[in-house]
């Protein structure tokens, strides 16, 4: 068994920062590579999953291995079980990652429908969003946790943006569909990315306030 | 605190059970009221997730009282930390049927695009791995659980097939594209419910076998 109690703690927040720093990366290089028209990023992206599904598995792993040797007070009790939340809404930004590089990846060849600026926009916001996320997390701040889930309706926004945008596109040349459509997957992509930010800051204010946040009319 | 520990284990059975009856109702209902063009049963599907979603609190308290008080050995400890996890696929798979009901209602005020017959399908495949997943959990039967991983490649060929047959709709005839393109958002949101099963699935075989089957080639 490993060490003190305290520094298995500590030992759970680092991971799980290496963990939202990497998927945040991941977030970062599907759209530059989108927006720069650099394929070699995509790898780049791909390559850090393998790194985020090993952490995936060892975050379970340490938080599994807290409950059941240390029979954790109700307050770490919560800590623990929110990592094992945010865990999984983790690995999934990883994913939704590799999704936007999927849809990405064939604009590359074929001339941009239109200069990117809401797409961009968009994946600015998400990060930021993650980024307080996880800060929200580790320094148990439930004011910024509650802060940063106000930030998911600009993104929905944009969204809605982009998806009107490319309909009128796709409405005057048919020729335009399919790279519209990829356009629309991507931002949807982001959409889900800053959705899973909002899951972590509602699991943080949870584990800060002991109470349940989610399903409390508009943030529901 | 609750009566026997084993009364406590059979509640939570219960009542995961009871959330994932209510969210395989909330899809089934959601893409009947599309293909009987039945308005009505969308509202049945909004007054459902009401009850989902305060199940959705009630199973997490659930879990972390059995969790705080009882001090579960590895084996119920797995049980307990995979009825948490299940609990926040159930949940979601709630919010794609809502999602379902807001993509599909403008469908119902014009006339439909073709007969549907790859969406019902969908929604069959779906529904059936969601039902096998937790009768796989509360049976602690890993062997289903790995069966009904393998229907999801089913799922997303039909989402695949759905948009492909779609986006030929959309290029002869720029004037289908908003109902075209709605009804991809409504197999996409099939398709995720499929993937919420799909981990459901996975925890289970990490409850029965203690191996995580995560990121494993294909499956991943």
């Amino acid at each position: 068994m490993k060490r003190h109690y305290s520094e298995q703690l500590a030992d759970l927040k680092e991971t799980v920062l290496r963990m939202g720093g990497l998927v945040e990366q991941m977030t970062h290089r599907a759209v530059q590579a989108l927006v720069e028209r650099k394929a070699k990023l995509f790898d780049d992206v791909r390559a850090m999953e393998t790194q985020v599904n090993q952490l995936h598995i060892d975050i379970d792993e340490i938080c599994l291995e807290i409950i059941a040797l240390r029979q954790p007070t109700a307050k770490d009790l919560r800590f623990i079980t929110a990592a094992m939340k945010i865990n999984t809404d983790m690995e999934r930004i990883g994913d939704q990652a590799i999704n936007i590089t999927e849809s990405a990846e064939p604009l590359l060849s074929v001339p941009l429908l239109k200069p990117l600026i809401d797409i961009p926009r968009m994946a600015e916001i998400a990060k930021g969003m993650l980024k307080n996320a996880l800060d929200a997390f580790v320094n148990g701040d439930d004011a910024l946790a509650a802060v940063t889930i106000k930030r998911d309706d600009e993104v929905d926004q944009l969204k809605d943006q982009v998806f009107r945008e490319l309909l009128t596109y796709m409405m005057a040349d048919p020729g335009t569909i399919p790279r519209a459509m990829a356009l629309i997957l991507v931002s949807r992509h982001l959409e889900r990315i800053a959705d899973h930010a909002t899951n972590i800051c509602e699991d943080v204010i949870f584990m800060v306030q002991g109470k349940d946040v989610r399903h409390q009319g508009p943030l529901a």
